[in-house]
């Protein structure tokens, strides 16, 4: 043991994330500082991946190994170590399921983090993130993209160039950048938000679409807030997976005229994100937007997080060999 | 005269540029210093814009004020000022016509730019374009792209992001990225190189062009030449316009094998560029892409170029008032 590892425990943080980001479909995405998956991982004598208890799930997550997203990406991640030991894992859901904030990239980063906290040496962030879409997939029905997985994992605001091998780049962004969420108490399957779109889209569109998804990259790493709120344009996704969100477009016209830089449907939604630059801002988008649920008689959570730059983290360590 | 104009007579040149830049298709393009136009300009007191000799062309372009690229741009000007006098102007093309250089582009910008030299209160660069997209459009059939016109007049790489009103965004390159250009002399009617294409394409493919047009953006200004070099692919376009230019993938992987960073159709082609780190490099690629046309008995040009951050420019001015 004392050869694979330097602790045996390890509690970690796993942040939620938005993917898509208006033009950037499939590409786009950025970590949250909150809402996000906790995970404790002990090191057992007892080979196999054992996960003892899920809290925070009203979806009755499986604790089946062979279907948890979490046990999934650690089992790719234990098949590559020469090794004989086995882990026993509580998983603390407290972010949404099903609500397009990457609750299932969350939990597969948590897991392959959490090891490699604990291994004497580490995986690198690219290996790592191989494992962890190993997760990802079981998640989203055999198809997997890092869209999420790549922020969660590295933290910041990232790009996904192409899928494979994945190509993740970082993408500096204005420090005073603050996002608001909200999550509609309603759940969008991100295989049925996938379904609905058109496999086929008009050449025009498209280039505005890449018009805008390389602008908001310049945008960001200029930075310009005129060029990334004219860049937040969405005419592809948008307009199909929107109406599915009740009131969508009141939502959206609320952020904008509230103060924010962009606003549009966080991955394959329910919840909108809405950037700004200020904490104020941030916080007065949220409430206005719940006032347009509530109107409706539709409860929502909001989170109010600056872009986190660090990924997972180490909540505490402890059994150090 | 005297309150309008500060001279009477201008000399400039207006550069040729390169459109698409592989992932880019109708929002990238950067200017070069060779090829270009050059074209002079004098302030006369007879009314009308009078073309005076056309030189360099052997596409025999009109001389007709309301047909010719340079007269059609400069009219939309001259409109705009509140002023009788009358412009005599020479053209001389210095660079192949129907090339994908934007030719026409060139001779948009080169007539506005010398008239607003002249001019005492001159108008704002995206009045100028404006003016300049009006010629263009003269010149490729009522759609103007702004592709070739934007970093013509603008210098450097730019990012067209849309169209109405054209969002022209500066993109900040590495300093010592050097452009080959291969001129095939055969000729690719702009018109046809975009009927050619399909106005439907799969989403799929759509998601890797902005993963690479965006992460293009992102390699220049970071910058990090791995990256130019990842995302200078394109899976839409070049595959169809590809197979208008002989022995094009050839011309491509010499170009690629000899240290291009990249290589792609320079606009609708039959012009190849690719771009490299030294004027060595640059000089190599372009003599093993000849050798290639050579041996199935194509002639063609070859320019070396950085990128041109100025955009047009001044080459003598004289009757000061």
């Amino acid at each position: 043991m004392k050869k694979l590892f330097k602790a045996k425990k390890v509690k970690v943080f796993s942040p939620a994330s938005v993917s898509n980001v208006g033009a950037g479909f499939d590409i786009f995405g950025f970590a949250l500082h909150i809402p996000g998956d906790e995970l404790v991982m002990k090191i057992v004598e007892k080979p196999g991946i054992h996960i003892t208890k899920i809290t925070g799930d009203d979806h009755h997550l499986p604790k089946d190994a062979k279907k948890n997203t979490a046990a999934v990406s650690l089992r790719a991640m234990m098949d590559a170590i020469d090794g004989k030991f086995g882990v026993e894992m509580e998983l603390h859901k407290k972010m949404p399921l099903g609500s397009g904030l990457g609750s299932s990239a969350a939990s597969a980063v948590a897991s392959v983090f959490a090891l490699n906290v604990l291994l004497r040496k580490p995986f690198s962030k690219s290996e790592l993130l191989m494992f962890a879409l190993e997760g990802e997939k079981i998640a989203s029905g055999n198809t997997a993209h890092a869209d999420n997985v790549a922020p969660c994992l590295y933290g910041g605001f990232t790009l996904v160039r192409g899928c494979s091998p994945p190509d993740v780049i970082a993408i500096p962004t204005p420090k005073d950048l603050y996002c608001t969420i909200i999550h509609p108490h309603i759940e969008i399957k991100t295989e049925f938000a996938r379904k609905i779109l058109r496999s086929q889209i008009k050449l025009s569109d498209a280039v505005r679409q890449w018009g805008n998804a390389s602008a908001l990259v310049a945008g960001l790493m200029k930075p310009d807030y005129d060029l990334i709120k004219r860049s937040i344009e969405d005419f592809i996704i948008e307009p199909i997976r929107g109406a599915l969100i009740p009131n969508y477009f009141i939502l959206k016209e609320t952020a904008l005229n509230n103060g924010a830089l962009g606003c549009s449907i966080s991955g394959s939604g329910p919840s909108v994100f809405a950037l700004s630059r200020s904490e104020k801002e941030a916080k007065l988008i949220g409430s206005e937007m719940k006032k347009v649920l509530t109107k409706i008689k539709l409860k929502s959570d909001i989170f109010i997080s600056k872009i986190n730059h660090e990924g997972p983290k180490i909540i505490s360590l402890s059994d150090t060999l």
